[in-house]
C-alpha cells in the first residue's frame, strides 16, 4: 500500500449519469476510506454552461475548461460522462497521455476506438474502465474480464436496449402496434426524441461490439455488427409468435465457433422457456454460455441515472483500489486474438416467413420449389384463413439455412405473381 | 509489472471440483500468458491416496504431504478444494502464514472462520479468495465486493441450493410428494447420501452468511442464520401456493435496515411475477437490491464440476494478475461495520397457515380471536371443503406480523380442541 492521501477525481459532464455519479459519490463519501483505503474527492466538474443553476452541486467545483483538469497533476481519475465522439475522444486521449486513469460510460466511443484507447492506457500504465458503457446495473464486462476469465465463451445473447424491450412488451401484452407502443415509450421518457439508434438496433449493436471484444479476446467494432431493428414488427407477428410458444425480442447475438465470430442484432423468436423470454419492460439481461460456466444470465435495469452510476462508481472504486495498491493498469486490453468476423451472408439461422399468397392450386408447390432450389428446407408450414382481401396467409418456418441462400430465395419469391406480399421475415432461435 | 516467471500453484484435493479445476487449468494453459501475463503451473496436488488411479493426471504431481507444499517457497497460490473444517482450516492458516495466496471453495470453513482468515491474509499481504464457496457459476461475491461496491445493499434473496430447488420443482410440476422427489434427486445425483445439509437449509444458510458478510460489510457467521428446511412441505401446500399465484421456493434472505441485519433461510411463497419464481430445477439465482442498482438478478448452474471450477479459476486468474502486478492483498476484508443481527423472534413476515378444524359454529371466531389477541392480523381466510375425515380445512394468510407474536398464537391454536391439526406454516413474500 502506498500513502493514504485522498484521490482526486474530475467529472466531465453533469447530465443524467453525471448527476447520478455525483450524488452517489457524495452519499458514500464517509464510507470510502473503509471501502478503498482513502477518501475520494470530486475536485472538478466540467460543464458547458457555468451559469446554469444546479441543485445540490457546489458551484466552486464547476469549470468549463478542460485544460484546467488536464493540467492539474493532482487529478488521478477522469470520469467521462459527456457521451458522443468529440470532444470526449480528445479529452480521454489527453487524460491518458497525462497519466490519468479514465472511467467512461461512452459506448459510441468505446465501440469505435476501444482498442486504441486501451493500448494508450497500457502505454501510460493507466486504467481505462468502461463497465457502464454496456448495460447499466449489469456488470457484464467485469464478469467477462475477471470472474469468467477461465472460460471459453461461445455465446452471448443480450436484451441490451430497454426502449425496444419496453415497446415489444407493450405490443405483446396489450396487442399494440409498433407506432402506438413507441408513442407510449416516448411519453414515459423511455424513448428519446429521435429514437432511431434504439429502434434500429444501433445502440444494442455498439454494446454487442464491446461485449464481443471482451468475451472473445478479439476486437469487434460497431461497423462489424449487422443490425436489424423492430420498426417493421407488427402485432400480427407477435400474435403468431405466441401461438408458436415464442416471445419476440430484439436480441444481440455474439457467437464464437471454429475460430470465427458472428455478431448481429435482430428481432428473434425465442421459445418461452428461454431465460431471456421472461425479461420484460425496460429491463436488460445478458445470457452467457461458457465451456465451464455452462449457461448463466445476468439481469438488471440496464439504464437510468442510478443504475448506470452504480457501474461507474464500481469502476471508480476499482481504480481507486489500484491507486492505493500501486497497480493501475493491472487489467488492460485482453484482445490478444484476431478472429475472423463472418459477414452476414455466411451466418446461419432458422426463419419465420409470413406472406400473403393467391388462393389457387399450385401456390404451395411453387413456393416450396423456390425455397428448395435455394437450399432452404422447410421445417413447418401453416396455412391460415383468408384475410379480408380474399388472400391466403401462409407461414413458413425454415430449418437452419445460410443467410445468402435465404435472401436469394426471398428475391425470387418477391417477384412471383402468386406471392402478393412478403409480410414478415424474422429469425427464430 | 514484476518479472514474468511462471506462477506455481498447489491444489489440495482432487475430487469433483479439484478435478474440474485441474482440467480447466490445463485446457486454458496456452492462453494464460495472454490472460494473466505469465504461465500458471500446477506444481503439486495433495491427495489422500497416492495409489489411486487418476485418469489424465500426471502422477509426478501427486503428494500426500502437506508439509512438502507448505515448505516449497516457489508455491505462490494454494487452492483448497478438500472441503470440511479440518485439516482445511489448518492448511489455509499455515499457507497464509507462509505468505502464500489462498483460493478456496470451502463454504463451511468461510461461513465459520472467514473473518479471522481474511485478517490473517491481510497481515501477510496475501489474497484469500472464496468466490466458489457460494454458488458455482454465479460470481456474486466479486460482484458485491467490486462492481456493486458503490451501493448500499439492502436485500439479497437467493435460491442457493440446487438440490432443494430441484425437489420443489418436481413437487410443483409433477405433483410429487417430498419423499418421492427426494428419491428422484438422489437417483440423479443431485442429492447426497445424507441430504440433511441440503434439505434442512444448512448449506443455503452457510452461503447466506458469506453473502451477507460481504454485502453488509459486517460479519455474519452460520450460527447467526436461522434455517428452516423443506422436509415438511407437502404437495398440497404447493397446490394452494399455485392457486394463490405463487411458487414455493427455499429462499435465503438477508436484509439490512436501520443498521440491523436479518439473515434466514426458509420456504417462501413468492408471487409468480418475482424473477426468482422463474428459476427452476437445479439452477441457482441471487436477487440483489441496492440503492443505486435497484433490482438485479444473477442466475447460473450453482454447482457441478465445471461451473464451480469456473469460479475457482476466475479467482486464480485474479490472484495471478495481482502477483504479476505486485499487489496481492489489494482487496481484503470489507467488514468494517458491526451491525446488530436480529434474533429470529424479532423478524417480521407474512404467513400462510393451513389447519384442519372442527366443522361447528364458533370455530372461525375462536381462531381469529386467538390471532387478534396476539397482534396477528388476518389478510385473507379461505375455508376449503371438508376432507375425507369430515374435517374442514382452513387457510389463513396473515398481514406482516412479528415472529414472536405469531409463534405465541400458534402455541395457543395448537392447544385448542377445535383445531385438529396445524398442517402447514409457511412464510409469504
Amino acid at each position: 500500500m502506498t500513502e493514504q492521501k485522498s484521490i482526486r477525481i474530475a467529472l466531465l459532464g453533469l447530465g443524467t449519469v453525471g448527476g447520478g455519479v455525483y450524488k452517489l459519490l457524495r452519499r458514500r463519501a464517509e464510507e470510502m476510506p473503509n471501502i478503498v483505503g482513502t477518501e475520494l474527492e470530486i475536485a472538478h466538474i466540467l460543464v458547458h454552461n457555468l451559469e446554469k443553476k444546479r441543485e445540490g452541486v457546489d458551484p466552486a467545483l464547476l469549470t468549463d475548461s478542460w485544460e484546467t483538469i488536464r493540467d492539474d497533476p493532482e487529478i488521478a481519475i477522469v470520469v467521462e460522462l459527456m457521451g458522443g465522439m468529440e470532444p470526449a475522444y480528445t479529452y480521454i486521449r489527453e487524460a491518458l497521455q497525462a497519466g490519468k486513469n479514465v472511467i467512461t460510460a461512452n459506448k459510441d466511443l468505446i465501440a469505435e476506438h476501444g482498442g486504441e484507447l486501451l493500448d494508450l492506457a497500457q502505454a501510460h500504465g493507466c486504467d481505462l474502465q468502461f463497465g457502464a458503457s454496456v448495460a447499466g446495473g449489469i456488470p457484464i464486462l467485469r464478469l467477462l474480464k475477471q470472474s469468467l476469465a477461465g472460460n471459453e465463451i461461445t455465446e452471448i445473447m443480450g436484451i441490451v436496449n430497454g426502449t425496444t424491450n419496453y415497446i415489444l412488451t407493450r405490443m405483446t401484452e396489450e396487442g399494440m402496434e409498433f407506432s402506438e407502443a413507441l408513442a407510449k415509450a416516448t411519453e414515459l421518457g423511455y424513448a428519446e426524441a429521435d429514437p432511431t439508434a434504439d429502434i434500429e438496433g444501433y445502440d444494442a449493436g455498439r454494446k454487442m461490439a464491446i461485449m464481443a471484444s471482451t468475451a472473445f479476446h478479439s476486437r469487434v467494432t460497431f461497423s462489424d455488427v449487422h443490425t436489424e431493428g423492430i420498426s417493421n414488427i407488427t402485432a400480427t407477428d407477435i400474435k403468431y409468435a405466441r401461438e408458436m410458444g415464442c416471445e419476440l425480442k430484439l436480441i444481440g447475438v455474439a457467437r464464437q465457433k471454429n475460430g470465427e465470430i458472428e455478431v448481429h442484432v435482430n428481432p428473434l423468436l425465442l421459445p418461452q422457456s428461454h431465460p431471456l423470454a421472461t425479461v420484460k419492460d425496460s429491463f436488460n439481461a445478458v445470457f452467457v454460455h461458457g465451456d465451464a460456466l455452462d449457461d448463466a444470465m445476468f439481469q438488471g435495469r440496464g439504464a437510468g441515472e442510478f443504475p448506470t452510476a452504480s457501474d461507474v462508481v464500481g469502476d471508480i472504486i476499482d481504480t481507486a483500489r489500484n491507486l492505493v495498491s500501486g497497480c493501475t493498469g493491472r487489467l488492460g486490453c485482453t484482445c490478444y486474438k484476431s478472429l475472423r468476423i463472418k459477414p452476414i451472408d455466411e451466418i446461419e439461422s432458422k426463419y419465420f416467413l409470413r406472406m400473403a399468397v393467391e388462393d389457387r392450386p399450385g401456390v404451395l408447390a411453387g413456393i416450396s420449389g423456390v425455397l428448395g432450389n435455394n437450399n432452404v428446407s422447410i421445417a413447418q408450414v401453416v396455412q391460415k384463413l383468408k384475410n379480408q382481401n380474399g388472400k391466403v396467409e401462409l407461414v413458413v418456418i425454415t430449418d437452419t439455412v445460410r443467410e445468402r441462400n435465404f435472401r436469394d430465395a426471398l428475391t425470387i419469391l418477391n417477384s412471383m405473381s402468386m406471392v402478393n406480399e412478403l409480410s414478415s421475415v424474422i429469425r427464430v432461435y
